[in-house]
């Protein structure tokens, strides 16, 4: 049995929302910081598990979104898992650098503390050295 | 400044989606693991907030779902943390026994290795014990 017929499998047993789309939790493997949250269509699903680079599906953008391809910041796959009733992902990775368009490693940096909203992280990378190309 | 006002400053950093919702994970605070994703309304979030137990809101049951109300499996709240837009919660939890319904910790026990899906957890909990009054 070929890549592509197990790849089929999994695919099978996933269950896309209307859109097409599944929720997919990036996790950092070895130290289980939860990095961000995401949406992957079939095709991004094929892609990651295909070339163990993590795909994404941007919704603002309407098209597959290579995490990384514009900041550098990169996600390898480690090991893709499914829940119990197949609407969830969780990617566990190995993030280069910062996984947030903010340059924080995380995208879970606001807190809800004593009620109120407060960040317990900050940058580490210039948002503007992740984007040197944007306007 | 009393609490009703503070959680609805958290409330309001909230991006509800198009259904007033949003996708929500619940991780064990101290292990890391990533145990489930639900989904939270409005009501869910402050109920949660005011409670320090996790309440989400149930798709197929169309009502408020505190977490355990069945199963007696309940999250207690340690921490709930926003993503940088807005559309995702991290819930830092401490779950009680089981978070998945068929009496594993983790909902994410079917792992993607050599492209087929593989089982990497047991129930540690019989289903039938979780949920005695079921049909």
């Amino acid at each position: 049995m070929g890549p592509k017929v197990r790849i089929d499998e999994v695919l099978a047993a996933i269950a896309f929302d209307a859109n097409g789309l599944v929720a997919s939790i990036a996790q950092q493997h070895d130290t289980g910081e939860v990095l961000m949250l995401a949406w992957m269509n079939r095709e991004a699903v094929a892609e990651t598990l295909t070339t163990g680079q993590v795909c994404y599906f941007s919704r603002s953008r309407g098209r597959l979104w290579r995490k990384g391809e514009s900041s550098g910041q990169t996600q390898r796959l480690v090991e893709l898992r499914l829940d119990c009733d197949g609407d969830a992902i969780l990617l566990l990775v190995d993030q280069l650098g910062v996984a947030c368009h903010t340059g924080r490693r995380s995208c879970f940096f606001r807190a809800a503390r004593d009620g109120a909203l407060v960040e317990i992280a900050v940058p580490t990378i210039a948002p503007e050295l992740l984007y040197p190309n944007k306007d």
